[in-house]
């Protein structure tokens, strides 16, 4: 998906939302674990559900390995079955290896004639250059590089204090030059909201894929505040567990739309 | 896998030697093509061949994830045929997530019950502590952090010059306390032979996972000149495409005997 075709949902939907489907089977409602393949099962009805609310879904791979070839099994019908949803799909997977290895990765998670074609890819930035020019300059695939992320542990290097710029600032800076607006996103962390200013001032225009806000605490409006690029939002902003867990019940796809909902109203009063 | 019983394999087989399993298609020879499963088959005679001169093997993810849901299944079949060798396995994925997604990546490549039951697993360090404790703690389980990569990406950030110390040695230095020499292992790339000292100096008795030597350039001496620990080797030199692509022709497996012996011999005649 081309950065206009993204731009042209958010402005028809007034949605920059982005599911995040992470399954995992202690949290599930029963009546989905008796299905066949439960995962595909409570996703596809998530998805279902979501769908008017959301430009972006964004499966995070390690919950599908967890249950091993299986699990990549029920990855492979998710990514299917959004296809023809006409949404922006990223494996979040944080790869990056040395070039040839990156290659690789590549063609398992942004190949149109892989087991998993997604629009984007997360890549994880501290092998440099070569690990990540390998996912790029594919036509309407992107990187979504990790720049600075939500959890605790971004304080150890990501914003240690003796680098100057801070890392996640040497990250943006250099690795701008190794894509485009076109085809490289960046990872920022909805609870570092006061960090965005920084962020912009570095990549203005760049889309943003936000985690964090909902169950990690991070704000919505803090996030939009310092983040949002007029016209374009060129933010997606990620909430998981927070919509695909609002109900364990039988009603688990109707909490998560009147969830996903609440967050897209949010969205279209204020900015779209 | 504990640290005394790899001592005791490096000791008994006179060889630090690891063995990565890479498959490639357009690599292999055409022999095993026509097997219903060419990785998984050409794997198991690379093992078979290579087993009295080895003491790991490390299958990197991104050679099987390539090929889809069958990829994963021949990288199944290949860390269970594995199991009854006696021998460390490295699952090169060079994974790394906020700390509840990282714990669903320790489950699919450390858990005994799934499906990818290895004893060490790869993870890249730029997410913090938090993405690389949930690795750690699981007994004969082990994280090897990259430190210090064989790319030359690694000039970007990992000895970017206005971090102080450099960011490899702030990632050493940090990451030592997280685990310890029983648990975490670190990789150093070959190509940078001559920053082992600094590297030791940091973390004297660690094993240390080591790529680069063979297609990539780098030297078995100037790593054991640097980087040897007395008695135990606390090295893991790792060779890929220079062992396992020794030969395109029927006699692949032969020739990858060859090399690894030749590499088992210098370690043997040097070192042990």
């Amino acid at each position: 998906m081309t950065r206009q075709e993204l731009v042209n949902q958010i402005q028809r939907k007034k949605s920059f939302l982005c599911v995040g489907l992470d399954p995992d089977m202690t949290k599930m409602p029963e009546c989905v674990k008796h299905e066949e393949d439960p995962i595909f099962a409570f996703n596809r009805r998530i998805i279902d559900a979501t769908l008017p609310y959301a430009v972006a879904y964004k499966p995070n791979s390690a919950f599908y390995e967890a249950y091993g070839i299986k699990g990549m099994v029920s990855l492979q019908k998710t990514i299917q079955y959004l296809h023809d949803k006409n949404v922006f799909t990223i494996a979040d997977a944080k790869r990056g290896d040395i070039g040839n290895t990156s290659a690789r990765y590549a063609e398992a998670f942004l190949s149109p004639q892989g087991d998993f074609d997604f629009d984007a890819i997360t890549v994880a930035p501290y092998m440099g250059s070569d690990s990540v020019s390998p996912f790029l300059g594919i036509p309407g695939k992107w990187v979504v590089l990790l720049a600075l992320t939500s959890n605790p542990g971004s304080a150890d290097f990501q914003t240690w204090e003796n680098a100057s710029p801070l890392l996640y600032q040497r990250v943006l800076e250099v690795s701008r030059q190794w894509g485009n607006e076109e085809n490289m996103m960046y990872v920022v962390g909805a609870t570092k909201a006061e960090m965005l200013k920084e962020v912009r001032r570095i990549v203005p225009k760049h889309f943003l894929l936000v985690p964090g806000v909902g169950a990690q605490g991070g704000s919505l409006e803090d996030v939009c505040k310092n983040g949002f690029v007029e016209g374009e939002a060129g933010l997606l902003i990620n909430a998981s567990r927070s919509i695909i867990y609002a109900s364990k019940g039988e009603d688990f796809a109707e909490a998560a739309a009147a969830e996903a909902q609440r967050m897209q109203q949010q969205m279209a009063a204020y900015y779209l």
